[in-house]
């Protein structure tokens, strides 16, 4: 290993522990932040004993599915033991369980820091209010930043160490990225599930039924909505996005080796120079956050995404100009950061509003739900095209800037794909400044709920409802960069995969493939299954909420009608919180299972029938598709619910009205479709890439056809 | 040519005459039948007239857009008019001026024709139930047959005429091909618009907000919704299906006769045979059906078109023995035609009332119309599945039967291609039996609003009703058929687009494209911006209703608010029904005319921009995420408006409850998802497929990149 290739991992496990020094910081700044209603303490225990009991539960069973497939892994990974030396393989395979093993726990240990930190701080924002919309701003952003930090500085620790200690053997990382998306499975898709059954169930029974106001604590279920918040919009994205941030660097780092080892370039020290300073100028882009005096929250959260953004784009190209790293390569990067950030913008327009899609359906709710929802599906279609541009683009200007840095034919088509995966590195490079952004939200969701029930006034929930709406367009954006990074950098594992199926062939003495080719029937038989999976595996995760709504409602209505005084809120009657809980926990991780393995078995059946080249195409399909629906369930579902607090803001007659009975059915329709199954298909691709990689050389040799 | 080939050239044109003198037969069968309650012909004849007025707006803009295509293709297509001999250019260029044309003046034909018939069917179906079902059913299913003989019998006409006048020169084909998708871009997505305009509009102020029935004759919009089911349904539907008929015999014989000439075989022969048996199979399985005793219309329908596909498969079976067809190229027409059929049934399963999705949807219903929209969406999602899956087996299997034909591994590629281009015209070979079942729906439909309004008693109106059921699930088994064969006739028009592309490499000396590689990033561009243009188009469209339904519910107010006596019934007061029919037919035109520029005019850009590889990812992207949209909407739809009717018969409280409020809100959404933007999609992808084919040599020659 080169110095300035050592130099610049311990310059990214350095960064690492900085960040956890200033998550460390804005712990104990929130902390220090002062509690003092009963109440809200109170009922912010709750929320996070809940929150606890969720992630208990999904722990335990992702340990027992993590153990099976570590023994898996173990038995076939990356060579099945009884091919060759025997001894030898039990060595590699151990790493490979190894690297799988820490790829769930770094990501595991992140999602427990950032659920502690929120449910903490949600009860310190909410009192915060009291003294004015700043300092409670600052709470929820803070807070946020906690899980920011400790996401994106474990993933790079945990590649950087991967990295060191077993001699830049790519192959590894892939396992570990395995690991990482193991986890973001059951935190995304299973956290999902959660907040959704417990928000439907809450305001069917509360809201609908009843009358009875969002966040009321006679409302049994309500804590359960809160713990989803958390469990869902915390721990959930946070593993999707630690999720995605290591998967982009895996790609960039299998392909950075083989080229570094064909051409003797420096490749591999640029990618963690350039992670480095992303953690960096997210370290900065925090701590510089803060409202100004014109008091709008929205404004401070893009400030200080933008200025992020700026200091990334400084601190590269220095880098770049004192250890003369590839111009190409840096303009590659800022391509795919700026593409992620005018993506970011695009979306914002379907969900913002004061834009016209917004209003528009809210207008249509004046007819009534039917029509809510056909506008708000096809604007949910509509704003799919400045993002799958914006990725087109992307992708093949990295691949055009970087390809002529080849001599000939073959090492350019690397170097392009080489490049399409430093875009995605670039896109996701100030990934600790967006989760912080996106955690920042739930936390002033909680913040608002807790006002609420602990009677702090009208004007404290005023302000915290500011600082929600703030989250909500926040998290439109952030949702939309997301999605983008994720299909970039499923791209580049695609690369990647190839990668690893020459390896395996030259190792074999078999030919390899050059080409995934369309009019390959095998690609497209692929092509056509891929495409399907996300549709069914989202189709399944909805089922899978309505059928656990179905039974929490029960469960409501059997507390309403057993618990005497309940429904009159005599005071010293609380309902049985945790049965709710209990449901919603149990319930979303038994339906998310049979849709993970759907996806993970279709891939095996695939691969098992039509071989590496169905592999390419079905991968492709999986990515075009996954992308379109997810695209369209995040940003229609963002768009009912910012329709029906546009219609609550006093428009089209305002609460009560007929056109707010049907924007709240839009809301609830998108409810399910931006917080489960829309961000739970980024998850997805990522996870059946990286199956993909990893069987690749069984595809390679067991195939049918 | 050979014997052989102008054998079968003629006997297609033979055939095609038999079938039309078929049609001439049970139009008079049909225009026999008494008709005699002077509400009903009074009503009718104004059905008629609305429909008729639609057809001569869209014509007329037709002939507009025609004329400015035309000229287009005059200056630039098959070659660029001042490239290379001038009046040489100026002869071929007009060839193909005629073949487009005549493409849209068949297909025009051929619905003015269905139209005819079918709003002549309605009133004697609604009267011969009063004399019994099996009679009625008759009047239905052979008003319908008209429609299918029309259509396939002017396909093949049109196909044998131009490959006999014009030599064989299969480039003409795409012409014509080009010419019956641009009618079917007006019919199916224009009827799309103007039916689900008329309907919503109908129920919203009707049904909704006055609580009157549906099809009363006070409502205004009442005509335009019934001329809806003619434009949309009958008019429409044959306009795609002649289209995706003519697509699957241009594909083939593009390929067939580059493989003739390369080989001296006799495949454009057999291509024309297998069609014309096809076209025989129909009218003998049409000349069968009828209702046996145990009266059951559904079974009828199924029978006949068991029927046919037997008959078929027994014909190209002793003509594959006689003149010493390939067995394979049988097996791989088989293949087609048999996951047709299963595609088919598995799609029934997702609307059949006896089946668990609509009965689940149903009681979802209980809980109100998001749970509603949220489990129909995710069924949706579900049934893309098999027929994704049928598409892949069906592709893949043709492929591997056939390219063992070739003794080359070039020859291998081209038979494969060509095989799967044999599986499409298979598939299709029954489409004279599927259309007429189509037609027949639309007609019942129709049979059941007249029985209505014509006050013939409960009684005939339940007999009317057990036909339009059979109709609603007929309709869903043909939808998912057509959707499939129009993807399976893509998969085979990329072949045809690679033909195009190496025969003018070839002319220009220019190297030639051997494949679409994934990797390749101009291929990935294009798939990526093709992937979303369905999405948007479709959204477009529902856009559209929705514009347009707000323009139309204003003018039926008006008309409640205006016309004195006409809310309470009194007799005399007619409401002004034709004012309806002119909102519904300008603004379907005006609507339409965005959505179809704009895939068109991406497909020159994406064209423009990455070259003849762009288009070959943009063309995959567009089929594959089409295919996806297309089955998700047509199925959702259909399962929403059969959960409806479950509920309906009494099931979950029945009419007036709470669960049928919500199931009506669920079959508002489903109505342009499924007649609409659904079906739209399939001639969507045609025409940009034939859009690419025909500009093959200026994207190969002129692209940016």
């Amino acid at each position: 290993m080169n110095t300035l290739l050592t130099g610049f991992i311990i310059l990214s496990i350095v960064i690492a522990f900085i960040a956890f020094g200033f998550a460390l910081w804005l712990y104990f700044w929130v902390k220090r932040q002062p509690t003092s209603n009963e109440k809200i303490i109170s009922i912010a225990e709750l929320i996070r004993q809940g929150a606890n009991t969720f992630l208990r539960k999904e722990y335990t069973i992702l340990a027992k599915f993590a153990g099976a497939a570590a023994l898996l892994i173990f038995i076939f990974l990356p060579k099945p033991l009884w091919i060759g030396d025997f001894w030898a393989n039990v060595l590699t395979n151990l790493q490979m369980v190894i690297a799988y093993i820490s790829g769930t726990v770094f990501s595991a240990v992140a999602g427990k820091i950032g659920i502690q930190v929120a449910t903490m701080a949600n009860s310190r924002t909410a009192e915060a209010a009291q003294k004015g919309i700043r300092l409670s701003f600052l709470n929820g952003f803070r807070g946020g930043s906690v899980m920011g930090m400790a996401v994106v500085g474990t993933s790079l620790l945990g590649i950087a160490l991967l990295f060191l200690i077993f001699d830049q053997n790519s192959t590894l990382l892939l396992g570990f990225s395995f690991g990482a998306s193991s986890l973001a499975l059951f935190a995304k898709a299973g956290g999902g599930i959660f907040t959704k059954t417990a928000d439907i169930s809450a305001d069917l029974v509360g809201k609908v039924e009843l009358g009875i106001p969002e966040d009321d604590p006679r409302n049994p279920a309500v804590i359960a909505d809160n713990v989803g918040d958390n469990v869902g919009d915390v721990a959930g994205m946070g593993a999707d996005l630690f999720d995605s941030h290591v998967a982009s660097l895996a790609a960039a780092l299998v392909m950075g080796v083989a080229l570094d080892k064909l051409l003797g370039t420096n490749n591999v020290a640029m990618i963690f120079c350039y992670a480095a300073l992303g953690l960096l100028a997210s370290i900065l882009g925090i701590g510089f956050a803060k409202m100004g005096k014109n008091d709008n929250p929205t404004n401070a959260l893009n400030t200080s995404t933008y200025l992020t953004t700026a200091i990334f784009a400084a601190l590269t190209a220095a880098a770049t100009i004192i250890f003369k790293f590839e111009w190409r390569m840096y303009f590659a990067a800022i391509l795919g950061l700026g593409v992620g950030v005018i993506i970011g913008i695009a979306t914002d327009y379907f969900t913002d509003d004061r834009k016209k899609p917004v209003q528009t359906v809210a207008e249509a709710s004046e007819s009534g739900p039917a029509i809510t929802i056909i506008s708000g599906v096809s604007y949910g279609f509509l704003s799919v095209l400045p993002a799958m541009i914006g990725i087109a683009i992307s992708a093949l200007g990295a691949y055009m800037l970087c390809a002529p840095l080849g001599t000939n034919a073959s090492d350019q088509v690397v170097y392009g794909m080489f490049g399409i995966s430093v875009a995605a590195v670039g896109m996701l490079s100030i990934v600790g400044m967006i989760i912080s952004n996106d955690a920042y939200g739930p936390i002033v969701d909680n913040a608002r709920g807790l006002a609420e029930m602990g009677n702090l006034g009208e004007e404290v929930v005023e302000i915290t409802d500011k600082l929600d709406s703030a989250g909500n367009t926040v998290k439109a954006v952030t949702k939309g960069f997301a999605i983008s990074a994720a299909g970039l950098t499923v791209i580049s594992l695609l690369g990647a995969f190839l990668s690893e199926v020459n390896a395996a062939a030259l190792e074999r003495g078999i030919p390899g493939i050059t080409n995934f080719d369309i009019l390959n029937p095998k690609v497209f038989f692929g092509l056509l299954i891929g495409a399907a999976v996300p549709a069914v595996f989202s189709a399944m995760l909805m089922l899978g909420v309505t059928r656990n709504a179905e039974r929490m409602v029960a469960e409501i209505h059997r507390q309403f009608n057993d618990i005497p005084g309940l429904k009159e809120g005599l005071p010293g009657v609380e309902p049985e919180y945790d049965k709710c809980i209990t449901i919603a926990t149990t319930g979303a991780l038994k339906e998310l299972i049979p849709a993970g393995l759907f996806a993970i078995l279709m891939t095996i059946a695939v691969g098992m029938i039509g071989g590496v080249y169905a592999i390419g195409g079905y991968l492709t399909g999986n990515i075009v598709s996954g992308l379109i629906l997810a695209l369209f369930m995040s940003n229609s579902g963002g768009l009912w619910d910012n329709g029906k607090k546009y219609v609550e803001a006093g428009h089209h007659g305002g609460k009560g009205s007929n056109a707010h009975k049907a924007a709240v059915v839009g809301d609830t329709v998108g409810d399910p479709f931006k917080d489960t199954a829309g961000p739970s298909i980024n998850t997805q691709i990522t996870v059946v890439s990286l199956v993909a990689s990893l069987l690749a050389v069984i595809f390679l040799t067991w195939s049918l056809f």
